[in-house]
């Protein structure tokens, strides 16, 4: 096949928007270090500030209250602390709750021991058990410090769009706090850091089409802040060291516009994975899309072919010249069964396929999705028929 | 003066190479995330071992004992801690010893508490002193754990250049583990991890003509490390989790290759700076050269003007098209009192002014640094003499 390939893995990496490039490859040409006060170090200075705007932008919130970091997974391993600051005072967050669901850099705890992580559970549809929640949080310990959630707003692997507002009300009223993980749906659906979704908001660049290597922490408010991770001069006002990565952070700026407008424009359009799933039904009767009756991402779905495991599917598309990915990328090459599916009650060590696309999908590129499935599906259910004559 | 600015901060930030340009702007095309299994991510993780390669050999190490960071900064929050493992044991380092003129990344003690950091004294060149350093790990309670070192191999203001071999033979001597910051040797001065030069170094692609926001862990060995920092997937080994930042690591690979041929083909030549230390000499007979007694870098000079605050030299070079600067640039914008001075035994709350200079410097800008050089000072003893007509 001549085509070229398509690549509907989004939710690992969405391919770098040509703003965000230009933003990169001018920023190239700024040789100054954003802390340096000669004109050369002004320049760097400015290109971070416009950007930091740009990134607060995108969820409402006050450019000063926007620190970058190198991604997502240092932003949580910054934010899961015991060691919180209030001005000059310290606060002691005494135990972690996560969702079950969650991405491994927040399950793994960040900078809390194993013994202080209490996994909250998720429902069939993956949505968090908002009883069970206010359950833990009321049997928590207060004389040892306060409760620090971290909840995603949309899982990388299934989309499934958590209750955030519900989920900060409960938190609030536990006198916790609460980190919420918007990797994934930041720019997908509206976000507003002002409109109760959580105290700090983990964005990632190359989720919304900037370059890799590049995050934030956005607080609602920075009069309560974690510990600073990476320690040494006094860059983003102290809470990270370390020479900004310029040309990153004025990619992700870009990025984080288009994005903005395309939220302001009506938003990330769901006709695509409408059609995808449709098909997927069509083809294949006995697929499980995962989370189908849960609000979820417009771009994301997690499915299986029953009998067929999903790496042996995904490296057919592969050959096919079609990129999706089995499970999430998030750690090195490891593919099989998916955390997201045993927390949502899952009981076989099964894995998903998570089609994960653009905005603009088109409806020639769902067809030829739909045709490498169908090759897939019907070579399966020749294999069933005739075991001895399966390729 | 229409000439073209003249840029003489190389340790704040040296200018991109076009070979590093050329390899970020090559990998803005790779939208794999290096952990995905498909052809996309392939192509991603391939790009990124190449450039580990590439670091590896500027410093005679095995690629697989080069683990990424978004900084030099990163990596010494990560190295200066109490927490590392030999294989699956623990291992704890009780106490850190740092040089007196180290970086503020290093200085602020990483994860170590403020108590648990001892400063070795410098002697009036700068050079640690070894005696010191002897005998506070002599005294080192190893009840509690080892102790851990951190030297620069080169200081950032002065240049000055540390007796690294000597002071790995001192901390193995006393079976304690050695960090040494290479940010500003590399690529300047042969280092070659084979030949004791710590068992940890430090790189920060930026300080060699890469892009900012990214750095390096080169161990010597990959069976002692430090507890990650930075928690979630499996990326680096598991030493360091996150997305790796594919364009500033292609080009920290490519800024890598070309300090490696320079330093093959004969080193960074020091004509311009002994130029210019002539000239500042012939100028301002006054000035002081900090640690010209000492071996240092053949990139910079760090000097100051009798009379004349270092902020005040420091503007009227950048109004004249000249970008130097008045100490490190490694906080935000603070000027002032150099720690590096203060740890040599200068009283005063004096600053230097840096000049760092491109190993392809020529003639012409020496020449126009010293006509200004020779502007401010024919001022200054205008002024002293006639202080009502100053300027």
């Amino acid at each position: 096949m001549s085509a070229s390939r398509i690549y509907l893995d989004y939710n690992a990496s969405a391919p770098l928007l040509n703003a965000a490039r230009d933003a990169v490859v001018a920023a190239l040409s700024i040789t100054g270090n954003p802390s340096s006060v000669h004109q050369e170090g002004r320049a760097a200075r400015a290109l971070v500030e416009a950007a930091r705007r740009e990134v607060a932008s995108l969820v409402n919130a006050r450019p000063d209250h926007v620190f970058f970091t190198s991604g997502a997974t240092e932003a949580a391993s910054m934010l899961l602390t015991s060691h919180y600051t209030m001005g000059r005072a310290s606060l002691r967050l005494s135990q972690l709750y996560v969702g079950a669901t969650e991405h491994p850099c927040i399950l793994s705890g960040g900078q809390f021991a194993a013994e202080r992580v209490c996994v909250v559970p998720v429902d069939a549809n993956g949505l968090l058990d908002l009883a069970a929640l206010k359950a833990v949080l009321a049997a928590h310990d207060r004389s040892e410090g306060l409760p620090l959630v971290a909840v995603q707003a949309a899982n990388n692997e299934t989309g499934i769009i958590q209750p955030i507002a519900e989920v900060a009300g409960i938190v609030k009223d536990a006198g916790g706090l609460l980190v919420v993980d918007a990797v994934q749906a930041a720019g997908r659906i509206p976000l507003d850091i002002t409109k109760t979704c959580g105290d700090y908001l983990i964005l990632s660049s190359h989720k919304i089409g900037g370059p890799k290597g590049v995050g934030a922490i956005i607080a609602q408010s920075d009069l309560v802040m974690p510990r600073a991770l990476v320690r040494g001069g006094g860059q983003e006002k102290g809470h990270r060291a370390g020479t900004e990565a310029l040309p990153l952070i004025a990619g992700f700026g870009a990025a984080a516009k288009v994005a903005r407008a395309r939220l302001d424009a009506g938003g990330w359009p769901a006709d695509a994975r409408n059609m995808m799933e449709a098909g997927i039904r069509r083809i294949a009767a006995d697929a499980i899309i995962y989370g189908a009756d849960a609000p979820r991402l417009p771009n994301t779905i997690f499915f299986s072919l029953a009998g067929m495991k999903a790496e042996t599917v995904q490296i057919a598309f592969d050959l096919a010249g079609i990129a999706l990915s089995a499970g999430s990328a998030c750690s090195s090459g490891k593919v099989g069964a998916s955390h997201v599916l045993a927390a949502m009650g899952y009981e076989e060590n099964v894995g998903g396929l998570r089609v994960s696309v653009a905005p603009d999908m088109d409806e020639n590129e769902v067809g030829r999705f739909l045709d490498v499935l169908r090759m897939i599906v019907e070579r399966r259910d020749r294999a069933k028929v005739n075991p001895g004559k399966a390729a």
